[in-house]
């Protein structure tokens, strides 16, 4: 049986917006499962020194140009966020409670998150917003809610944070196939290669 | 007339060696010429803020990887060069020499110097290496290496760094077609697609 793709991701990401759409029938195509992982750029970038793109000069400017053209690239909708980038530490726990109370669905709040974001403009880390995501696909929201609070998720989190940095994980999508790490949604075409013919 | 395709470079940047392959002939199938900007990234970080990815935590590492990576996915050789990077302020000045005095051969230059140095390891900012490779083309050798010691070209090249930052230039190889900028040699299916279809 092949591994899973394991792909890393980051609810503030217009990239790993682009990538939550595009990796599952990629992965499809070639009897690959998806492994979905939330981080946190911000902490992440903490341990790189990395900051966000369209806080950076001339590159700032670009990235909004290449966000949305990249979007259209792919035929997907995209409408930039204001506030942007936003903390998105409780979309990310939800996403964690979704992967341990139903998996089956979790890359659906994934996904939904992603466009209430990028697309709808929604403010995505807000708990009444997750609730409503969470409720609209069946989720138990009262409990999802509950478990904000409680510090089993905000564990979670961390150590999943810490993992994906030890892994080597310094941006957001970050897909590992077979161990071999892929940054950026620009690299899907040597994804496909790699899934199609093995390393090279 | 369609307009050329501006091609800014940097002769220490491994994927302005992949752009460099590719961009040419990309370019013919669609009727386009390229223009050869050559720049210095040393000097554009300073006005962005950013470093050479190869000394940022956790992203070095993957850009070893993807740098050797990218280039067989495009069927071009690779040899990661040490020292890395390198300044490469001689090989650009005479660059510009050679799109001053033999503008036909220049493409040529920038690809033999490019190849030099991420296949066969050479010094090419040396200026016995730049007589060298200026030699193998045909060019006047002594008259390059005499115009590496006066002032115009050092002048010239400082106007053009300047000129590519004024643009929006902040890594390389950066493209632009049309005035749409594109960064990086992974935005070439994107290039593809605007070179065929138009504005998207």
């Amino acid at each position: 049986m092949a591994r899973p793709i394991d792909f890393y991701f980051d609810f503030s990401s217009p990239y790993s917006y682009l990538g939550a759409q595009l990796i599952e029938p990629l992965a499809a195509r070639h009897g690959r499962s998806v492994t979905w992982r939330p981080v946190l750029l911000g902490a992440i970038f903490k341990v790189s020194g990395m900051a966000p793109l369209t806080e950076i000069p001339l590159k700032g400017d670009y990235s909004r140009v290449d966000f949305a053209r990249s979007a259209r690239f792919h035929g997907l909708p995209y409408r930039h966020p204001e506030p942007f980038p936003i903390s998105t530490v409780n979309t990310a726990r939800a996403m964690l409670w979704w992967l341990a109370e139903a998996p089956a669905r979790a890359p659906d709040f994934a996904r939904g998150a992603l466009q209430a974001f990028f697309v709808e403009n929604r403010p995505i880390n807000d708990p009444a917003e997750i609730g409503r995501l969470t409720a609209e696909l069946g989720g138990d929201a009262p409990a999802l809610l509950a478990a904000l609070q409680a510090p089993a998720l905000k564990e979670r989190l961390r150590a999943a944070v810490d993992e994906a940095v030890a892994r080597g994980v310094f941006g957001a999508p970050f897909f590992f196939v077979d161990d071999e790490p892929f940054w950026g949604q620009d690299r899907l075409p040597q994804i496909a290669r790699w899934l199609a013919e093995g390393p090279y």
